[in-house]
């Protein structure tokens, strides 16, 4: 399940509470288009903002409603204790895999965090995927560390932030990487914009927040990208560079991505857990002309 | 209450939940000392580590400890919903205030954080102290964002997380933010390594963390600088100049704080919440025998 294109869907709210079906006709989006796997409560789905009982509530819902897909449920929260209690919710639900950050409020020391891999990986059973994203957790892994941590037991995949775009330097960032890890786990590319750069490169999925939002365009860049047309992927991520430009002006894919689904009345606004706001005013009316002028829907 | 010295205790944590008993020891210190001010679940308390229930406790208790001396409790939260609840525990428990931090995993914007202080401060009925702390949280404010809360109903205080250590400019900082905000609103230090260039230069209040677990030394500092001796002040400041370097080599001072409260048997270990760890091996040994040449106890 970790090679592809694997969709995170945001986990709308309404009202403090998880609009649970809304968040079930996401679900169904990326089931109709045969998502490789969907990754529930990641960054996207603002796994961090949730309580456990949400949390649990909305592993349950992603399983039950995407089939024979397979579901990769965030398990990361700031006290150990907490994720192993999240790991046992996420695969008691059904969960075919865990994601795992180095979450941090204090700053975590290379050690800390390889301890809490080395814990966690020896309590679940089913795969981890180590989820690399210093935007989010401020922690830095060295290439050594994720090395060092891809040989824990039940590691199969990393989610790594991004690769350069220059494609020579994508490529020695992929191989740099590949040399200090198992055969048996994957390379997931995530931040968007660099998706067409870090397939190219060689990762062997795409970890995707626009994916979880419009899964076919998603997919025809994986697809193309994998069956090694690599100058046609770069052409279809090209066309969406206006969206990575609002990405960039807005911290990231949630805030566009919310707005987006809220736009197209996928989801009730306001769907992000306050003081977190979707785009408005000027950016949010060049987003909706966006979506119109890509056919976006 | 912000006025003065303000210590804010560890919540020491053993076999996953807070020890109770050696949390209440550690405010006893904090009365026994005569503070002007507790500060529960700030950085110092790990509230970012704690379930809503664990935190509604450590309130009570603090609350029902602490004696006549006020008590001020952490309610921040990465959720607005959250941070309300936490606030209506702090009240209920009986806070003589609160103290908010724009906690973050998404990036906040100036906005957000302005709405989230607007809205907090529109439903609480005890003053609110504002938390600045960049390290933890990953947000600047600028001295006119923190103008324009300070103008918010019920702020009374903030927590600003230094200054610089050169006199002139440690007064050019805390001046300038003076200019801004209302005069019932003061200006407190935390970063204990800057404490006493802090209160130098016209802060009304330390917010310390040493002072948490060492209440006589913090106090001691505090008198003195506010009683206007700055030589003498910086002169106290400067025999703990060996603990400043621990917990600028350690991330801060909670790991050594911790490792501190554990090595004089106040605290069981491990009492930090794990992924996090108290000083480990050379440092830890190096902490006992400054403790020693400190008398510290």
């Amino acid at each position: 399940m970790f090679v592809g294109l694997s969709a995170f869907p945001l986990t709308p709210m309404y009202d403090d509470s998880v609009d649970e079906k809304a968040f079930i006709g996401l679900i169904q989006r990326l089931v109709n288009a045969e998502m490789d796997s969907i990754g529930v409560l990641g960054s996207t789905g603002n796994y961090a903002y949730l309580t456990r009982e949400e949390r649990k509530r909305v592993a349950q819902i992603a399983v039950q409603h995407a089939k024979e897909i397979p579901v990769m449920v965030g398990i990361s929260a700031l006290n150990l204790r907490d994720v192993l209690l999240n790991a046992e919710d996420a695969q008691t639900a059904g969960a075919s895999a865990v994601l795992l950050a180095p979450m941090s409020y204090q700053q975590l020391t290379e050690y800390e965090v390889y301890k809490l891999y080395e814990v966690v990986t020896s309590k679940v059973s089913v795969p981890l995927c180590v989820y690399d994203n210093p935007g989010t957790t401020h922690f830095n892994f060295s290439d050594e560390l994720h090395g060092r941590i891809a040989q824990l037991p039940n590691v199969r995949s990393i989610k790594i932030p991004g690769v350069p775009m220059e494609p020579q330097a994508a490529l020695d960032r992929v191989n740099r990487l590949r040399t200090l890890i198992p055969k048996h786990v994957s390379i997931g590319i995530s931040g968007d914009s660099c998706a067409a750069s870090g397939l190219n490169a060689g990762c062997d999925v795409w970890y995707s927040a626009i994916g979880g939002l419009y899964p076919e365009v998603a997919k025809s860049l994986t697809k193309t990208a994998r069956e090694g047309d690599k100058q046609e992927a770069l052409r279809l991520s090209k066309i969406l560079t206006p969206m990575w430009e609002l990405f960039y002006r807005n911290g990231g894919s949630l805030r566009v991505v919310a707005a987006a689904a809220e736009i197209q009345n996928l989801v009730k606004p306001p769907c992000l857990p306050l003081p977190l706001r979707a785009l408005e005013g000027k950016e949010r009316t060049e987003l909706a002309s966006l979506l119109s002028s890509l056919e976006l829907s």
